[in-house]
């Protein structure tokens, strides 16, 4: 059965979203002169989709959309000291302190005994190192992978050079469209861990991913448990 | 004796601090109602220099560097439509073609059948990934290595990786500071092709490098004859 438990980082170990929401409110109430919070959050998202195919994805591209949202809103009229302030929001954002989830170390903890531990995380590959090295959490994992895009492909290029076969993955995260859509795709299994603070675009419309497939947890801590079930129901069957 | 050539990409395989160089004639013309055009520059510099920690390498950094320098320098008098052209210049950079050094690939074709090729390249990771597909280059290399820095544990933890002694490696590159100086530490040798397009972060001052510890080539052409020189003298000795 599972040899690897591959998990997701962002959202799925640790708190990450959470600091772009609240980038997000800093930026619509700094541009509240200029047009309505919900409206400058909207154009900003907006914007934030239509440049990752420019940009790529991380708080350097999340910046450059602020700014050209920020210009865009306020037909121009933004200050050079209102543009530096979405700067230093991006500063803090690169300097913050990695938060662990609760129960995501001793949930580690207990599966590495058992199986191959692997981290699999999308973005920007300079922030991404930053976050694995102040999690602590590196010495867990056999495989550390951060990669562009979460797709079929990329997920499989990762199992082949490892050798291992995707009936034997359990990849973990909280995101349908980069965590437990491709995966079940190409024959692995996901567990699915809803995060309320999940970005729009990693969402995917109900129809697109079968909720049979998968599992779904309330919180990480309950992997170990629902493992444990599912190889049982394997060597039943 | 070499079993491995390793080159770096940006500046010796292909144009890349060309088009940096545009970028800053740009961001000086644009910034010259405010600030004379040497001292815009000298700032922009420092700016980059002074990011790379929280930013990384890259043209996101370098442009957030630059919307950075030109609130700076203007006491905070830029307009929104002048950062748009920031992003304007930032975007071109990042849908550039990319363009080969005259005799990069057939010097690689040439060396192919005797050797394993590597390209070792510092930078973004999106912006790198997309410069080698569009190189058309990345069916040459046996290895492929992005790296945020060219430090000497760098190069050791590459090496280990793939079971490759320093003493059978040879970088070729057109920086001092990466390609140079970190590989004759760890006992590799090294092939210096300077480019008279070389960002000033990337030089080190002469008295830190031992001009007799390696090679200098004019251009990339040279290089088989040089191994063949090199394996020759090797052999006789």
């Amino acid at each position: 059965m599972f040899e690897t438990i591959a998990f997701d980082a962002d959202d799925t170990l640790w708190h990450n979203e959470i600091h772009y929401q609240e980038a997000k409110k800093q930026f619509s109430q700094l541009l509240s002169k200029y047009q309505g919070a919900d409206y400058a959050r909207q154009r900003l998202d907006e914007t934030e989709v239509k440049n990752i195919d420019i940009y790529g994805y991380g708080i350097k591209m999340f910046t450059l959309s602020m700014i050209e949202t920020a210009i865009d809103l306020s037909d121009g009229r933004i200050t050079g000291p209102e543009i530096r302030q979405l700067i230093d929001i991006a500063k803090e954002m690169l300097t913050n302190e990695v938060e662990l989830f609760e129960h995501a170390e001793e949930t580690l903890e207990k599966l590495i005994p058992r199986f191959d531990l692997m981290l699999i995380t999308k973005g920007d590959y300079f922030e991404q190192e930053r976050k694995i090295a102040l999690s602590g959490l590196s010495g867990y994992f056999r495989y550390i992978e951060i990669v562009m895009e979460k797709s079929q492909e990329i997920y499989q290029s990762i199992l082949a050079k490892h050798d291992i076969h995707p009936h034997r993955l359990l990849m973990v995260g909280n995101s349908l469209r980069s965590d437990i859509q491709p995966v079940l795709a190409i024959g692995g299994r996901a567990v699915y861990i809803p995060n309320e603070q999940t970005w729009f675009h990693e969402n995917l419309p109900v129809e697109e991913v079968d909720p049979t497939a998968y599992d779904e947890l309330e919180h990480i801590a309950q992997l170990p448990d629902l493992i444990d079930r599912l190889m049982k129901d394997e060597t039943a069957s």
